[in-house]
């Protein structure tokens, strides 16, 4: 038996036309393009809830959006290789996917986010609740869920990674092993640097000049292959909370 | 030996820095999330500027920008499946991520988008437009090139395929085949639709209910493998052009 | 027998409410100020849409709303006397237009520009997409032909006028002796320049330095006076697929 | 001898250079299509100040900008004929418009509106503030006078006129009747009606139905040149007193 | 008995909803940050309507909305200590507060500003304007007075006042001396400057450099409370007037 | 001797300018009208941060910009009396007031805001970023902090508060209790209610309906004292940080 299709846009209109009665749940994940150390690709922040997308949506035959691969990188700006988009952009590109998928019939949403800047998540909020808002009044109302893959990585701390493990640390790196082990290098230290608190910067990585948070080196695939799993079976309910 | 990547986001920030450096061309694909017929996928402008960057990438050691998958479409808005955003947010992103670029220290680009409407077209062309206008008192502006591998395609039309062939058609079709022959389903037939030619419409569909423009039947991989060809050709040479 | 006035805004409120009425066709005339080579008045994109609506608008009885005197042209833009509008203001009240007399009742638009630029007729189309889209559901909603007289002048190519004849050439010099002799000097040489087909410029200027695509030598009142009548005659054509 | 052109679009692009090499002032003209009693054509706001510039420009050797021909008409807006534009686009293309005059080379501005309304002459204003700021560092800042041509027509009420004379009343229909008398029809009446001095009101029309405020049965030729010859005066005035 | 409470914003939301059903009028006084001359603080624009808004609050059991208390200060930029929003900021926080009062239940506004410059009215104008037509087809519909403070003040010249007093002048100054004596310095001078009429300026401030228009000297408290006094009385028929 | 102002607006110009000389610090607090219940007043936002701005003024003598009395309120947005502004309106008052204060000669900001809702703090956090990249190239380049007192409040809870107290809860009734007490009302009752985690909602407060999260009950004068305390020292140390 073939394997159903994942991808939204790789269904023709039919297909698209079938999943809309079905009221599908629509996946859409979003990345970035920013510096992770030394050792992670630009790419780290995508290729993360890509995955889990990915792994959730086969479970529950959901589908996936085509990705946003573009984020707004305030902190990471200045180092090589960010490509950061503007607030308004990544909102408005939010809102009008949101708004096209609802126009097609469907009305569950979860914008899985791999990257979790404040301004960038609430660039995604922000499209989500203009569009809720938009359809208050209407019979059948769209619900959408807007979370961060690390909202849940971040629940590991304590009982098995570092307080202080952040932006290309120990979690980040086991994940990009277990996901796509060729994109990543070997020569990352560990930094636990200091950063104020409430200050907005112009030069926020002059306080992390590595670019990393937390120790690269005590990374592996296993753990990440459990960190994954976890948020995959996280995301997995929240999918299930939708169809509700 | 290894070779070298062409997606630019599969580089760490250090390897950024370096293609900087070198003033290596960027290649933004651009797509669509749009109907095409009964027979081709949704993602049919995303895949096929997407496999030609890869292509012109490998021979002339450039690099390929996470691709923007969603497009301005007009006349197609209405069939199920189509996910266009509004003119503004494409323009938008477009100039976001190419002044980004720039700020990295590169120079050279181009857009390349398997969608081809004229909307979608323009606010490609005005964000390159005013990217290049913000810098052109600065000592090594910025080049940006921006065209649709259409341009090359539909320059084959007369001598080898029909000239009224478009939208889903004998080339599209051919060109799929040769690049994803698995999203390609077998039962469309040709439509040689009458649009009108100046009138701004609520409902196009209505005059090509199949979404169709052209004759699918005559579609073959081989058709395909050409033309590919050809567009990238014309690709390696407009990259070639911006090294000058 | 009084002749009818053609001039929308020469009507008092009350005939200008028995036009709505009558649902009268409103044509609006679009141009630019622009260099027109050294022989060519600012103008010369202005006068020809206003001669040819004032043509059209007599047979038909019609009415012209005031011009549209300003547009965008970005190749022309370092010439001197070149004054371009930005796409968002020309699209913004061509859109405000085209409500307001939606708003009083007129539902038949056909937009008539003498500058044919991409990014002009662009901002044309999309204001009248979104209006078309604005009142896609009300019981009479309003349509909207958006055309260049370029669009049918260069259709005369070929057969009366060499392929290669563009701005300031002999078909538009031709139309400006026909429609306003005293404003043409005489001294203008051809000029068959070789512009870049993809690249976006700062400079595009540089590339044809006379202003002058094509031969003014060759042009005469006589040949104006034909494509004028060609023009005018595909105009009311327009208008009458309007009235159906 | 040949009497110089006044309308700048008239030139070509070398008698345009020139003009901005004498650092020539321009009249940009600004006028309304707006609903003036059953008396006075839609055009009434345009074809003053139009007139009025043509007078002073023929006598200080200035240029005439392409008018604007679409303004804010916010209490008369729900008569028949009134085309309102958006208080945001006009601001926008009298910035745009300012912009590229300066970018020419052009330096000294009168903007003359026939349109006296409070919105309306905001606009104005506020663009050239927002324009003359853009320019405070450059060496030679530009210099604009913003009015209408009723700061001055409203100067001569008391001794000439009655106080409560305004729209379409004694002083504008004598003007009209002086500048195109083919355009007066001739049966209005007076109506001299109380309007709420500070509430914003969706429908002021309800208080002025007749869109006439003051005495149009007392206008006269006569009385219209007078006034436009006072107004020709004080507009000479403002333009000599850029000129120094 | 207590008194009741006059600011929206110390009732609970039990008693902000009974006040809506009420349909309590709302008064939303305006002010700004601005140069007053060496006697006078900046926030004299913002004291004085919040004061008459207290007076005709406890006469009518109105309501008195946070007061917004940044304004646009054209013509005193410049001075020290002048901090002015954008236009745009102006009108849109005005906007969002008046739509949000209406979506609470509110009906009946009076805008009531101490700052009276050109593009501040007509920043709140606009405004207000935009909100009576994004409501002028419900039920009830709401309605909006917009007057300055001012507005009144200086009807008392002539009669009481130098009919060239202003900014910082006597009417001004003493009626700052009845509010807060406390916040007035005693050494400031008598200034009758000559201002351009229509220019618009970059540096308005050469022309009255010591910020001040009339003579603050003849200042006294008791001036001062009897132009209060009469300000609040119209205030009062402003009220009345939207209760009808 | 006399107690120094704290509130810039009370400063005459002159005072302005001197202050700018010593760069002193700005706070600028900033609030809401949102319901807190059916105990205590819409202001509950912009009290708090008021009373610790003139707290920390007068131990450290800085000024106090005249406060933004209006947040954005998703969650509470549709209880009674909840007045929330739009984000970009937010965003673009917080950046226009910087702005101003910056081109004035100030250089070091405290934004404390008393409503600590994501969508509040990113306007206002992106409000700050565009400032500082705006003026990243100038030798003394602004600084500026952004927080909630909430932020230090929260500190507080575990130790001596309850993890769940929130919303109108145990802490903010006290503070409140401190600062107004004639405006808290004594019936309130306890409430920990469930909101979902990641859902964007159209009616959120379906899932609090008392307005209310935490224990208002267990509020006292002393708690409250004790809490705006430490608040006032976390802010003094805030503004010592800016003076280094």
């Amino acid at each position: 038996m073939k394997t159903p299709k994942v991808w939204f846009d790789e269904l023709t209109m039919r297909e698209a036309e079938q999943a809309a009665k079905n009221d599908t749940v629509i996946i859409i994940p979003v990345g970035s393009v920013e510096e992770h150390g030394i050792h992670l690709p630009l790419c780290t922040d995508s290729i993360q809830p890509e995955y889990i997308a990915q792994e959730a949506a086969k479970k529950t035959r959901t589908l996936i959006a085509p990705p946003l691969r573009y984020g707004v990188c305030n902190s990471t700006r200045n180092f090589p290789g960010t490509i950061s988009i503007q607030f308004e952009t990544l909102r408005s590109i939010t809102k009008d996917v949101l708004e096209e998928f609802i126009r097609n019939g469907f009305t569950k949403f979860l914008i899985l986010s791999g990257h979790a800047g404040q301004s960038h998540m609430a660039a995604l909020r922000l499209a989500a609740q203009q569009v809720i808002w938009n359809h208050e009044k209407q019979k059948k109302h769209p619900r959408i869920q807007v979370c961060s893959d690390y909202d849940f990585a971040y629940e590991l701390k304590g009982k098995h990674f570092d307080e202080k493990d952040g932006h290309a640390g120990t979690i980040e790196t086991s994940r990009v092993k277990a996901i796509k082990p060729d994109l990543v290098k070997t020569k990352a230290q560990k930094h636990y640097p200091t950063i104020p608190r409430f200050e907005v910067l112009a030069n926020p990585e002059t306080y992390f000049p590595a670019g990393i948070i937390g120790d690269p080196t005590t990374a592996t695939t296993k753990k990440g292959q459990m960190i994954n799993k976890c948020i995959t079976e996280q995301t997995v309910k929240l999918i299930e909370e939708l169809r509700k």
